[in-house]
């Protein structure tokens, strides 16, 4: 039988586990078992969900709460094959019902047929950028609200001259007079024509695909049309399923960039929403992101450093999707390259936004540092060692610090 | 100047909240101010964001956390009038920065005109029922998972012969082959117009609109062709710019009832996400839903008492829009209608799922007893006495218990 199956931490004073994990399991979807004629049993017993498992009872005296996860098996059979659906089964009236985390889904094979993942994933970005061998670069504007194309473009080629491989539009940058979507696109276009003219170097420009739902695919299809190279999209102020919809329509075809925004409203809390690996990892992938974001481990505000590394499991785990390229971001300077690169591996982004614009040589700079920084740690080298031959990594160390890590 | 201002609620044991509140002011808007220059201070003075208010520093000695109400101004120039932007602007990044939780949005009035509200909204819910004088009753199916439309319909006509003025649907009864939308549609129509040419009672039936994205508005138009009544839609599973979009298309023009599914992951924590008033009182009315479900402070696992007065509060506060049905859900029964009266007002809808099927009499039974027990509380009766002409009123009060209050 085609299932979902649930994994749910609980925390709980009142109620026995076990017995609570039978409720779920019943109550969500057939509604009521042992009392029922075997006539109707039988006639259910296809849509009826079961518990898996329940584990790790861990009582902590009379008054504190239980700790249990319990793994729950709902038939396919009973929902529609689109995420609202999924997580209106296993997560819509649980999700009111105390102190209860969804951890992960895990879907049968058969489900699994109705999610696109990626169209490009990390193969597809790399061959775009004809880049197979390291960590990618990315580097984010620096303040555009109220500023002009011209602010802009500039902003953009510095930062593509620095080496970066892409260069993202801040998430909170919508349609405006100043700098409009379709004139982002080929005016952006334009001035990476001329770097990579100059400096034989491509950097790809995620363009923050925003507006109403109903618009978005006409707006993503029209940005296909003037040449874009990658949607960033806040699909978590938007939906799921969006970012599905978008990815599958083949008139767009464009990689896209996952944002977090919002997304914390639904995975900070320890007791109640969902996990970041599920969340940012696995929803993310499945539904079509080519890239995920999320925070780094090394901020001042930041996600556990076991959390980070299952977002970016979930994105890379061996599945018949392609892989999606996970991207900690937030409080990366050159220093965290190696790391980065041991906690996040080659098949990776390094995306940066004051680590690059602070640089003390600026924006180019601060690029450049990023690369060195990536040449060294692969090549084996410490920072300080390669920082001898160059001047914007040793600016960098000096300013950032750096944390030199055995590879 | 137009402007959103955000309330968070932020828990902090290392920043000083006032430096916090100018770091969000500047962070999500232009980026830096001090250091800019004049000329461009001139420049980007209209999209800057501003501490409104900095409240309640109640640090609670060395090692604890303060708690700071922060209000920040957004200039709305710096986004596009539409749901996902602003989630995005004042709760994109900030939703992953730490304890910080999203209290209130207050919309000038340029931004709310981009903002729908109900369509039909209390007022025109009542008309159509043709009912002014006192709580709408509701049921909801029980169990229609795996049962075939006979089923369905027979449990309709008894929640309509017992009295109730809507059923709705359960929201994990998606598109199946036993019981179709477009089926459960007509053969429900004809199943109530059955009922009332017998009783002369009309009762609506609020039918689950589910499935991808792109096809939910011409399945609501098919379902208003059709003459459905209400739509039920996971709101929160798909998004509220989705309900907007169903909201304003006038081929639709059906009442939408907000389902809180998946809710719970964005409001449950204290320290985390949105206000239940925010998300499913204020942002759910001004997208447009005529209806609002939410957990009632009285069932097993609930919201506080006034939290969810809080989003009946906000449903029907006075504005340019049209006022929404409060429906708080879980754990009601006859006896509570005193206290629903008390807490929620005559404009609110006493809904109940065990409190009507598992009546002694039955599911009619269950209707029946609720309505008596209305018209108790509303003619200055207590239950009890009323209980003496009412044998239904009085099994219900034996089966559950009364809470008199004095109205």
């Amino acid at each position: 039988m085609s299932e979902i199956i649930a994994t749910y931490l609980v925390f709980d004073s009142k109620h026995d586990p076990e017995k609570k994990a039978e409720e779920i399991a019943l109550g969500l979807t057939v509604g009521s078992w042992t009392d029922l004629p075997e006539l109707e049993k039988n006639q259910l017993k296809k849509h009826k969900g079961r518990v898996v498992s329940v584990e790790g009872l861990a009582t902590g005296g009379a008054q504190k709460e239980t700790e249990a996860f319990i793994k729950i098996a709902y038939p396919t059979v009973n929902f529609s094959f689109d995420i609202p659906a999924i997580l209106t089964t296993v997560f819509g009236k649980l999700s009111m019902d105390g102190k209860i985390k969804l951890l992960d889904l895990q879907f049968s094979s058969e489900l699994k047929k109705a999610f696109p993942g990626p169209r490009f994933g990390i193969p597809g970005i790399r061959e775009k950028l004809n880049v197979y061998d390291r960590p990618l670069v990315m580097s984010i504007f620096k303040g555009l609200i109220g500023r002009d194309l011209n602010y802009l473009l500039f902003q953009l080629k510095e930062q593509a001259k620095g080496g970066v491989d892409i260069v993202k539009d801040d998430e909170i940058l919508f349609e405006n007079e100043l700098t409009p979507f379709e004139k982002r696109i080929t005016e952006g276009k334009k001035a990476l024509l001329e770097v990579f003219e100059t400096t034989g170097h491509r950097t790809l420009y995620a363009v923050n695909l925003t507006g109403r739902s109903s618009k978005l695919r006409d707006q993503a299809r029209k940005a296909a049309e003037l040449g874009a190279d990658i949607l960033l999209f806040n699909v978590f102020s938007y939906g799921l399923d969006i970012l599905q919809e978008l990815r599958e329509d083949d008139n767009i075809a464009l990689p896209i960039m996952a944002h977090p925004a919002f997304s914390g409203a639904i995975t900070s809390s320890p007791y109640y929403g969902l996990s970041n690996s599920l969340l940012l990892g696995k929803l993310a992938r499945y539904a079509g992101a080519d890239f995920s974001l999320f925070p780094s481990p090394y901020g001042t505000v930041a996600l556990e450093r076991d959390k980070a590394i299952a977002v970016a499991a979930a994105l890379r785990e061996k599945e018949n999707y392609k892989p999606s390229f996970p991207v900690p971001s937030a409080g990366i300077h050159p220093g965290l390259v190696p790391l980065l690169v041991q906690d996040f591996g080659i098949d990776s982004i390094i995306n940066a936004g004051g680590g690059i614009h602070g640089h003390p040589d600026g924006t180019k700079g601060g690029g450049l540092a990023f690369r060195q920084a990536i040449d060294a740690v692969l090549s084996g080298k410490s920072l300080s060692e390669s920082a001898e031959a160059f001047p914007e990594l040793r600016k960098a160390i000096d300013l950032w610090g750096s944390f030199e890590v055995k590879v």
